[in-house]
């Protein structure tokens, strides 16, 4: 049972972003540069980062969901499944590689993000803006998780909620949706 | 030496605000609501729980600063010196270390938060809204800690830069300030 009283049908950080719509803004506004906005990095690409954060920090809810969004992104469920388990074995590019090491490195703590990885990053043609946003990513996706799961929120009650959650992060991105939440019927 | 080119002469945080200031703004809106916003939880306490996490994921620039605004609400350097040594001997309400105490478990992990610590709160009078902003605060911290560790960020020249921004965190808060940044001279 979550710690706080957020609305039973909206699990995850749904019912979080409806208990306080102050800080909600925010943090839809910043999700949704970072994820949805222009950039060099394809939105699949950044949804594996949130994907690879989330489950380094065992957040059912947000990885289920993240990686709903990049299947859906990429038309298939096998490369978020392999990030998750075998990272150096996924089929994604060798510069994402090193995007992804240096987001769970971040993971673990700033300070275990080394020259090192920054460096591989850069010899595959990461910019400063990539390495910049990867980071940025990965730092957010420890907030969320720790927000999630921090206040004890529930998971859905039916799996097939991620689904419909992805398809509206896919549609509509990080905004908030006119009635606030996921309409599963 | 940073990981990306920021401006020399902005350390921590500051350099990465203004390094990519769409991401910046959403960053300080969410800062400024959490930390100056209308509270049951006074700025000072607020200040501590950051400085609490910062000093939990050893983020020196965050931990410096925002002990530094702590010291300036307070009056006084001994509290937020208390706090990050010895939690259960600071000069602090039972309440207040009893949400401290959450803002740590979240720092470590979502899933470190326990129901017990949960009630501890509620027996010693903390609301929901005061549980949720502590959790979120601490989650926003530690997207902070690893921004600033995780980009290399360069601690400033002086050490009176801290004394400088405190004064700034207080009396203007986390707005972008009109140069962008902190002016020491």
């Amino acid at each position: 049972m979550p710690f706080i009283p957020v609305q039973e049908h909206l699990p995850g950080i749904t019912g979080l972003l409806e208990f306080r719509q102050d800080t909600a803004r925010p943090i839809r506004d910043l999700t949704q540069f970072l994820l949805r906005g222009a950039n060099t990095l394809s939105e699949a690409d950044r949804e594996l980062i949130a994907t690879a954060v989330s489950g380094g920090n065992q957040c059912t809810f947000c990885t289920t969901a993240h990686a709903a969004a990049a299947d859906k992104l990429l038309g298939e469920n096998k490369t978020s499944k392999q990030v998750l388990k075998d990272l150096p074995g996924a089929p994604i590019s060798p510069k994402l590689k090193t995007l992804i090491s240096i987001a769970l490195l971040a993971r673990d703590s700033g300070k275990s993000v080394t020259p090192e990885a920054i460096e591989m990053a850069k010899n595959e043609g990461a910019t400063d803006v990539e390495i910049h946003d990867t980071v940025l990513i990965a730092a957010l996706f420890c907030l969320y998780n720790r927000y999630v799961d921090g206040l004890g929120t529930a998971l859905p009650a039916d799996s097939s909620y991620y689904d419909t959650l992805a398809e509206r992060l896919v549609t509509n991105g990080y905004v908030r949706p006119p009635q606030g939440f996921v309409n599963t019927k």
